[in-house]
């Protein structure tokens, strides 16, 4: 019997209160599907800066590479957000982990779910329509860590730059993950870019359009950026995978995100060519409501659920928890953020959350 | 007594029949106020290109550098979507006008009028609050002209490059334009950027908080790119004047306009450092519904608006439209796409707006 190694990262602020529910849900499941997990845990963020000195110390590294898969928190906070840009613990930590691993396919599902269509801030008609997406979103190139990029100065004058790149190979990779998710799902591609002004959004669609060629049953459309933005808001039902680079995704993402209304409640994977994945919630630390009992623990009980699914191909048991999710979801087991103002008396706290859930499974 | 010269360039698809509308209200506008206009009419976009081989032909181009502004209705249509890069309407002629003429400030106001907030796509409750943003978006450099911006073999693998680039000084030139504009709006700046990832916009985000400081009266606030993307949808009224570099500006200036449900309403100035500018509608050309007598004109008329304010400092004139414009909204004088299905017959042809709004100024 294979023992899954998990480099566990709770972070900071609601990170440490979230990752102890999703660990509960975990052990449940090992009980359930006869899996053995060894989860060690490590510092991260802004919690490893106060204690190493570093956003991402050696130790943390180290027992991440020895690992199958990482179950991140989150990481961030006022306290850390005046050290330089290198020293921060999004790009000091984060960025690191992406690039060290090549985890260059983020996966970020954005649904908006039966009965909680009140949340979406779409009008009710247009949250109605079953709004089912995910943003397949390219990780580890592109304006984030192409080259040149810095400052110079010109004629007396300071000039900032940034190198916005990307080969076909980095483009083709991404594009297969994206028509093997349409595949599983919807059978539709929508590849954004801005190919009416950039060189690599050019390239980003012709290779994208051979991409499609090995998979005749998914539909493929291109839309260009400013127009994706737009559409999202007006018609989110008729997307279904959505493929695009770093700097398009991060936003596009995040607006897929808010159109469910409820961030508390997404899980983002991010992957490399072998499966090795890092799973964390979509949202932030939320250092203003840490330590309080209310924090949403779902989208961290879903990076699991993603976790084992993707890193560790139990499908089955990453199904438990995605209905057990459900399950809550359709029963009001929900924390205070979800719940209408005047019935805040009936909101559950974090950890009743993940009982409940444990509990269904 | 001064005559303006407006260059008239309708354009493409539904350009020309709602820049006669916009004509017509200047036509009355100029008894009322006493001005002159010398309107020249030139080719720009497909229509230059079928008669003339070029998107912005040199006589085009020529009228233009004569006249105190430029009127300018839409370009490009499938017909020319095939045509390489370079020779396309958008690349040829709008991308050209706007670096041949300096016109790095790009207005685009986004308002949910009184009365049409069900043409929002947000939830009514969001859509009801006082809505009133203007996007501040920076046009001559960034990711579109910087250089170098192409393509290249590494190691046999095909690479493609774009430059996002940024002065000082181009910066300090744009971030002034948001906080006058915010000094006469409601005194809040959100500059956006992501300066967590890219060295132009830590560049941008140091220049913006020094220009700040000349305007004490005016709030400032950074937000992420991502973040922004967010926040527009959850609580718009939340914004005031949105400051952007171009590619960001893109980008959120068409979210901000499908925000307010009524692309076919909203403007977009873009102006150089001395007044002179291009005025055209915010939306597209829509070659699906031309020469149906449907298109709505209140886009363009607004944009004749937006010339008189900007270019030619007729603040009373640019107002007189306006109000035109808003009395025409609320007495439910509206083209089709804007009027509910059970009432399509109460709906109003391009002229029939057009000649309301005139005879009430
Ligand atoms: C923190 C930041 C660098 C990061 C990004 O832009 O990738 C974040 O927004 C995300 O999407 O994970
Ligand atoms: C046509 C295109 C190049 C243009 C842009 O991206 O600037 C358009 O989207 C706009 O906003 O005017």
């Amino acid at each position: 019997n294979k023992i899954y190694k998990v480099a566990v990262l709770p972070g900071d602020g609601i990170g440490p209160e979230v990752m102890a529910e999703a660990l509960k849900v975990l052990d449940i499941i090992a009980d359930k599907f006869a899996l053995t997990f060894d989860f060690q845990h490590y510092d991260v963020g802004g919690i490893a800066i106060d204690k190493h000195n570093h956003a991402l110390p050696q130790e943390t590294l180290a027992g991440c590479e020895c690992a199958d898969a990482i179950l991140f928190g989150s990481i961030g906070g006022p306290k850390w957000d005046s050290l330089p840009l290198d020293q921060r613990p999004e790009r000091a930590a984060l960025l690191k982990l992406r690039s060290h691993f090549d985890l260059f396919c983020n996966l970020r599902p954005a649904t908006i779910y039966q009965g909680l269509q009140h949340l979406s801030p779409l009008r009710s008609d247009i949250a109605q329509q079953q709004v089912d997406m995910m943003v397949v979103r390219e990780l580890t190139s592109g304006i984030y860590f192409g080259q040149p990029k810095g400052r110079e100065l010109n004629n007396d004058q300071e000039v900032a730059f940034d190198t916005m790149r990307y080969s076909k190979s980095e483009i083709t990779r991404i594009a297969h993950l994206a028509f093997l998710a349409a595949q599983k799902r919807n059978k539709k591609v929508t590849s954004v870019d801005k190919a009416n002004v950039l060189e690599c959004s050019r390239l980003w669609r012709e290779t994208v359009d051979e991409v499609a060629t090995s998979y005749p049953d998914v539909q493929l459309e291109h839309m260009y950026i400013d127009n994706a933005a737009m559409q999202l808001i007006r018609k989110p039902s008729d997307f279904d995978v959505i493929l695009s680079s770093n700097l398009f995704g991060d936003i596009l993402s995040d607006e897929c995100a808010m159109i469910t209304g409820s961030m508390g409640l997404l899980a983002s994977a991010s992957i490399n060519q072998s499966g090795f994945g890092l799973f964390e919630p979509a949202g932030g630390s939320a250092p203003d409501i840490a330590n309080l009992g209310i924090a949403n623990p779902v989208a961290q009980i879903l990076s699991a659920a993603m976790l084992l699914r993707y890193s560790l191909d139990q499908n089955a048991a990453a199904d438990a928890i995605e209905q057990g999710v459900v399950h809550a979801l359709q029963q009001g087991v929900l924390t205070k953020e979800l719940v209408p103002s005047d019935e805040q008396h009936l909101a559950k706290s974090t950890s009743e959350v993940g009982d409940y859930i444990r509990d269904y499974i």
